[in-house]
Order: C-alpha cells, then structure tokens, then sequence
C-alpha cells in the first residue's frame, strides 16, 4: 500500500486531498495540517485550516465558499454581536462554533490539540490521517504599516509597522496592504506533533498540494525537523503550483509571496522551495513556458491543466503529481 | 425614593420583580441572585438564575418557558450531541450560548462574576440592580440514593448515595426522586457579593419573592453575612409562598422541601424562615386557613391571591406586599 504525505493548508490543500483520495484510493493518506493560523476567539481555540481538512474531506463543507459549514447560522454570532462582542470581520457559525466548544474543552481537559483532532475526525472519517504540524503553540503574525489598520489606530500610534495576527491580515484585510514580513510566532520552539517525523520517515511520496508556499506549507516547513525529515526521506517530493497565470489561483498569495522576496510565478515559488526539498513541480499549462527555468533550477516539471475545477480535474493533477514522482524515483 | 431589595432564584424570582417594577416604577430595587444553581457545561460557566432574571426584565425571555430565549435555535446543542458531546439533558440554545461564552471569556480574563453579570445587563438593561450573591463558587448539590440514577451508574456502585449538580437533580431527574440532603458546596467559605450588604443596610424593604425557599432564597442566604445582615437591617423583610394549596405553585419544591424537614404548605415554609428573619408573610387565599398558625410564629400574615397569571396579577401581589411591609413598619 502507497503512503502517501500531504503537507496542507486550508481550501486548496483540502480540495487536493479530496482529488488524491479518488485517485489513490488504496493509498494511506497522512495529511499534516497547519496550525500557524490557528487564533483564539471568543475564549475558544479555532483551527481554521485543520477544520476545512476536517469538513471537506468529511463532506460538511460549505462547497462555494470553501470554508466553514454547509447550511450554516449565524445565530450565536449575531448575539455576541449584541453583546458588543467582536471580532465581527471572522465568519463563526453555529455549527462551526460547536466544533470549537468540543475542542477547546478538550484542551482545557489537558488533551494535546493532535488528540483532540483525532477525537473530533472520529466523527467527520475524513478518510486520512489528519496530524497537526505540532502540538505546541505557533501563530503566524504579518508586519503591516499602522497606518494601513486605517480607523483602529489613532494618533501616534499611526507611525511604524504593527504585526498581526495572520487572520486579522488575512481575513479582516483581505490582504489588501503590504505585508513586510510573516512570522511564525513560536515556530522556532515548536517541537512537530505526534506521528509527524514518523509519517514523512515511512512514506513512499511526499506532495506539497496547491497550499499557500508562506503561510501554510512554509509555515508547517518552519517547525524545527519537518523540513529535514522531509529532504532526508529519500523518496520523491512532488509539488503543485498555487500560481498560475503570475496569479494566485485563489487567495491572496501575492502579497505575503513578496514579503518573502518571491515573485508571484509558478517558476519563482518552484526555486523558494528549492531543489534540496522539491524533486518535482507542476506548473499550469499556460505557464508551460516556465519549465525549462524550474528544470534549470534541478526540479523536474511538467505543465498540465492545475485549476480544480471538480473532483475529477483534481484528481487529474493528483494522478499527474504522482506519476510525476514515479518519473521522479525511475 | 424607596429602596427595595428581593432575593430572588429562577422563573418565580423574575416573573415576581417584573411585577414589582410595575407597582413600584420609581423605586430602585436591587436584586441579590442565587448562583448556587450555576453548571459549567461545554467549558462555559452558565448561570440559569442570573440570565432568567436578566432575559425576563430585560425583554429576552421566552416566556411560556419561563427559561432561555425567545425565538430560540439549537444548532450548536445539535452539532455537540453529533460529537457525542453532552449533557444533552440542559438545554443550551445558540442565543443562550453567546452570553455563556461572553461571561466564560471575561472571567478568563479575570473580571468577577459581579462585574461580568454588569457589563451582561448593559445590552438587556433589567431596569433595576442585579448582584450575585457571591462571586466565590457556590454549587448546590442533592444527595439521592445512587440506585435512582438508573442505567447511569453499574454494578457495586449503584448502592448508596450520591450528590449530584442541582441542575442535574432538576433537569435530568425532575425532582422525581427523594433528596435527602441539599447542600450549598463552598458557601461557607463564600463572601457575600461586591454591593450586596450595602444594599441590604440601605434598604427601606426587603422582598422574598415566591422563589424556592431552600434551593434559590436558601442558598443565598447560606452566604455567611447576608441572613445576619436582613436580620439586622431594622427594616420589614416580607416574603410570599411559593406554595399554594399544599403544592408548590410551579417547580418541583416539595422534594427539597422534604430534604430540610420542611412540610409543604405555606405555613411551614414561613416557620422554616422563621420570626427571626420573616417579619410578613402573604399565603394565598387558598391558604386562609393558615394565617393563625403563621401569625402565632411571630410573623404577619395575610391571605392574597398568589397567582402570578400575568404582569397585572404579579403587579397587585407586589403591592400588596409592600403594603404589608408598611403594616409591619406601623
């Protein structure tokens, strides 16, 4: 039996790994799931991109938007809103919230976050093994100008670069300022969760699906020893292009792309990762023209159709990433 | 401006000062809570007799129910029963949910439940003072016989007794069985509530709405200063009974009455409050019969009607009460 590591973030990852469990249906999954956006709200723990894995793969996601839950209320939102309560700009449902309950008492019950993903993916059977990058605490901050915070700063405080967290950038701003750096708060003391060094060491192929290369790939990367175990497992680690067309497929990738040094191309994400981690790299049909520079850069890359328009055109791509990495072994 | 101050439980504590607000529009009156029924459930402090005093005088309450809110939904109780999450036996609505979850972030953050039951009444504006009796942690527990819990409990442990959560002898159990103690856990060490001896030295009446005189009016005064203080205050302390024609007029009274001795009639739990603390007492006119017996204890009596059918009902036993508070000051 293949086994398989995904390392992912929220929506593209999530839709990658639904394509690759119909394309390698016999195959163990092993997804290792970022936490770097993981935020506290309301007094409860919220893990953003392990609960997209969680509902897509488990068939609770709201399919349009991506994120959060299907038929989902607003209820308990509207009324902490009547409380004065905020942060209005983050969308937490009723079902959503319940999630986030079970979860947070489990922690105050002293159980580590990958237990607690376990526990709660007893319900949804993703159909993969969805581990969390690390139990420890690791928040991804962005540095921004105060000024563009806009209304919220006054006054003095309006000079300089304030960091925040990354969903406030993310989702509150939509990314829309300049992001000057992205940290990964806590990253550097992080120790990867259970099963993490385990799964990569005894894997066939490793896939770094179309996830955001900063915030959700390269911050499970920036956890001490994943990055290692990753180059040093021997065995072909293919990746899927999240830009196509000097574009973002979906999301906001540009502008924390800059804030590495990276240019929004499918080549130029390609040598971020590098030839010491990346054996094999997909690009867009229409970036076809960027292969010879990712091939120069010792990546091996082919051009094929990257948009996940449906099931099926992903699990077209997961076929293509894994016979890319049989090209890879041979 | 007259001061009222009533010690008030659940449904008939806020029903009664609803009433009360209606006859006596421009007093202040200040309510002293019992929170010796508050339950963590999920990981969030829930207080029932806080937020049934809170939703019913400021306009959220539902009001056949007498508890929760109006216009209620269940999606977060549903998706926590989906994750086998319970109990499912208390029923948590989303719009109740937001103010657990407003009240647990702020005592995580170190606001007393004082405060925090404050900034809760700055959305529903009760229109009078709401203190908690305490901000220590109270928890009134029953010890029932162990067989009573029925499949809950196996085997060797299913002989003896056992105390358990007030709410769970209320709610799961009904009172459908014997209690043969009540016990307010950690009121001895508890200190009366921010305000709440200054607002029994100020007042100009003291009301014992028809609350439970064990399980609400008991617990509060099992907070060492607050009986002493209503004894000492020098001015008329006037209650109504909870209990109407041997039977308590709603909740399930008798049982608790029976744990502390205490028969239930009118006459009975005017005596168990006794002429030290009581100095009138309103029966229904059901109850007419038992004026002499409570007036041979040292208390004044009167026979009203004590249905609490609506606001105008409610609003004439409050003057009435007043007007034997009056009587008793003469």
């Amino acid at each position: 039996m293949q086994r398989i590591v995904v390392l992912a973030g929220g929506i593209g990852g999530a839709r990658f790994i639904r394509g690759l469990k119909s394309a390698a249906p016999d195959a163990e999954i092993t997804v290792i799931g970022n936490t770097g956006d993981d935020i506290h709200l309301f007094g409860l723990k919220v893990c953003p991109d392990l609960d997209t894995l969680m509902y897509t793969l488990g068939g609770g996601i709201h399919e349009e938007q991506g994120w959060g839950r299907a038929d989902e209320t607003f209820v308990v939102k509207e009324e902490l809103a009547a409380y004065g309560v905020g942060p209005e700009w983050f969308g937490l449902g009723d079902r959503d919230f319940a999630t986030h309950i079970v979860r947070t008492q489990m922690i105050a019950a002293g159980y580590p976050l990958s237990a607690v993903t376990e526990a709660l993916c007893a319900r949804w059977q993703p159909g993969v093994r969805i581990l969390p990058m690390t139990d420890d605490r690791v928040e991804t901050h962005v540095l921004i100008d105060t000024a563009d915070l806009g209304d919220s700063v006054a006054g003095d405080a309006a000079e300089g670069r304030k960091a925040v967290h990354f969903q406030e950038y993310w989702v509150r701003l939509r990314a829309s300022v300049d992001a000057h750096a992205v940290v990964p708060v806590g990253a550097d003391a992080a120790k990867p969760g259970p099963g993490v060094l385990e799964a990569i060491a005894e894997a066939d192929v490793i896939l770094f699906p179309p996830s955001n290369p900063v915030v959700s790939v390269g911050t499970i990367l920036a956890v001490p020893g994943i990055r290692e175990a990753i180059a040093d497992a021997g065995v072909p680690v293919v990746g899927l292009s999240p830009v196509v067309g000097d574009a973002p497929v979906r999301g906001m990738a540009d502008k924390v792309l800059a804030a590495v040094g990276v240019e929004t191309t499918a080549a130029a994400v390609a040598r971020h990762y590098g030839s010491g981690l990346l054996d094999g790299w997909l690009v867009d049909t229409v970036d076809a023209d960027s292969v010879p520079s990712v091939e120069e850069a010792g990546i091996r890359c082919r051009a094929v159709p990257l948009m996940m328009t449906g099931t099926e055109a992903t699990a077209r791509m997961a076929r293509q990433a894994l016979e890319l990495a049989e090209e890879v072994r041979a």
